[in-house]
């Protein structure tokens, strides 16, 4: 990705260290988050110093390799540390793999990073098909480039639209309670590309008065049956699509797909801490005696999906896609 | 409405002085806005000292009392301070009548809110009527006393149904961009009525899962056909319950119904500026780049709603509705 016309990835392994942008300082300040050992790789993926489905499977295999001299100890700490996103589980298995069949976790790891990479960009070119010119498109949360190491999953096909010349308009969603829509909004001005930030309640508005032309979303795990888990608030705008008759799509890769679970009911939902709605940064914005709810995630059904755009193709029927 | 144990209304006129619980200072700071002329009251509802339609409303046949040695200058600046809500439109020209037709400019509009507070009082026991013990209802924004002078559109039937012993639970939507979930946290808490806050983005969640069974909200604006202007947010709100055949009611006075518009298409929807958005209270939370659009109200159109709440009955059909 692009940050002041450098290219950049959100994490990277280097001498040793697995370094993160550190997200939860952006948008505002641009600081790397250095793990020297799974404890601050463990600490990184549950503090949300990297966020995002791939991102955190990109986490994790450089994980197994800070902790390679126990790999069963080191893949339960991993595994505990957030509990919706099928990348990690897969990322932490095929690291075990690698390492049980004595090759070099380095090379495995990075091999791994570079294919979640190679897959992203593919699903930029599957995606960008899709995108005519003058397009206003809605997305929610982040998924992009900070999300999954480059490229990005919703935000590759605006990336390579973008680049080769395609004037799109983006509204984003401010994606309470943690403004993942702020890292979105940074990277798309980072790379150029008209948007507007706005509260989660003024999607429905804007679907309703034909201001959009396409939703797409990341996924942070995809059923059998093609029901997805993704960040909070996704299945409101999905309905809201259908209900306006506008395309909805998913972007993410084959390895986002879970073949052990049949539906959405599967998926485990993940309920966060209080203070993600209560404060933001440091600033605390409701009252003490407020008791709140807070689920990360939430499912949202395969018939609002008009289509999952992957790195082989775009699947409009789950039926013919093999691998499930 | 109860505040520490004792009874307050959110606006009153006392003094030659029009009184206001200060609305932005709320839930953290309990203070009072004084107004002494019309340019005070203009502030008050612009900057939103006072919110909520019917207390616009109230404001309004106040502040024409004011200014009430030049009729057509105040009702002229009132009529500007905020587009959508139909009750300022309505008080003004009810305070335009009286005061041409020689009456007493503060016994018409004590009178005004006299019957506003009775309506209110009617709304809540004709809508405590369809909430049943231990139900667990979602509303949107803060449509209660702080907004209609006294009991509230939307939450009045929730105060009449805890203080006549039903069990009930109540799922705030935090309502961004003002936070205005907050202040029915905070009547909700004075009441010790049962609820928590959620980010909106959670609303579909809830809903989905089946943890509602029931929405009420209010209106700012209800047009002939039953197409109603409310917060941004309500819209969505009504088509996912609907998805999920969850009871959706709109609780409003009949003074919110606009018999001069045809459907929803008609109504005005105020944008509002930037830093409703990328600040909360003092605190910025949005970087000095960020591009923003803010739609403050949506039009829910009625094929989502079950019934309208008001001070005659529960509205189901409005074929039947006299008024309109």
């Amino acid at each position: 990705m692009k940050i002041r016309g450098k290219e950049w990835r959100s994490l990277w392994f280097e001498n040793g260290v697995l370094k993160f942008i550190d997200q939860r300082k952006l948008p505002y300040k641009f600081e790397i988050f250095p793990a020297k050992n799974v404890e601050d790789c463990e600490y990184a993926i549950k503090e949300m110093v990297v966020r995002g489905a791939p991102a955190i499977g990109a986490a994790a295999v450089y994980g197994m390799v800070l902790g390679k001299e126990n790999i069963s100890k080191t893949a339960e700490i991993l595994r505990k540390t957030r509990p919706t996103a099928h990348d990690l589980f897969y990322a932490i298995e095929y690291m075990v793999d690698k390492i049980k069949n004595n090759e070099d976790a380095l090379n495995a790891a990075n091999g791994y990073v570079e294919d979640i990479i190679d897959r992203c960009r593919r699903i930029g070119k599957t995606g960008e098909k899709i995108i005519k010119n003058d397009m206003r498109i809605l997305t929610h949360c982040n998924a992009g480039a900070l999300a999954t190491v480059d490229y990005g999953t919703a935000l590759a096909p605006f990336r390579i639209a973008n680049r080769k010349g395609k004037k799109i308009f983006v509204y984003v969603d401010e994606t309470r309670p943690r403004l993942q829509g702020l890292l979105t909004d940074w990277e798309l001005k980072e790379e150029k590309i008209p948007h507007v930030v706005i509260a989660d309640n003024a999607a429905g508005y804007f679907m309703k008065n034909g201001d959009v032309d396409m939703v797409i979303t990341g996924a942070d795990r995809i059923a059998k049956n093609g029901d997805f888990a993704n960040k909070i608030g996704t299945y409101e705008k999905a309905v809201i699509a259908n209900e306006n008759n506008i395309p909805f799509y998913v972007a993410a890769p084959i390895s986002t797909f879970d073949k052990k679970i049949k539906d959405g009911s599967q998926i485990k939902i993940e309920e966060r801490e209080r203070k993600e709605l209560t404060k933001i940064n440091e600033n605390t914005i409701m009252p003490e005696w407020t008791k709140v709810r807070n689920p990360a995630f939430d499912v949202t059904p395969s018939k609002y999906v008009t289509g999952y755009i992957t790195e082989e193709k775009i699947y409009e029927n789950l039926k013919d896609f093999k691998i499930l």
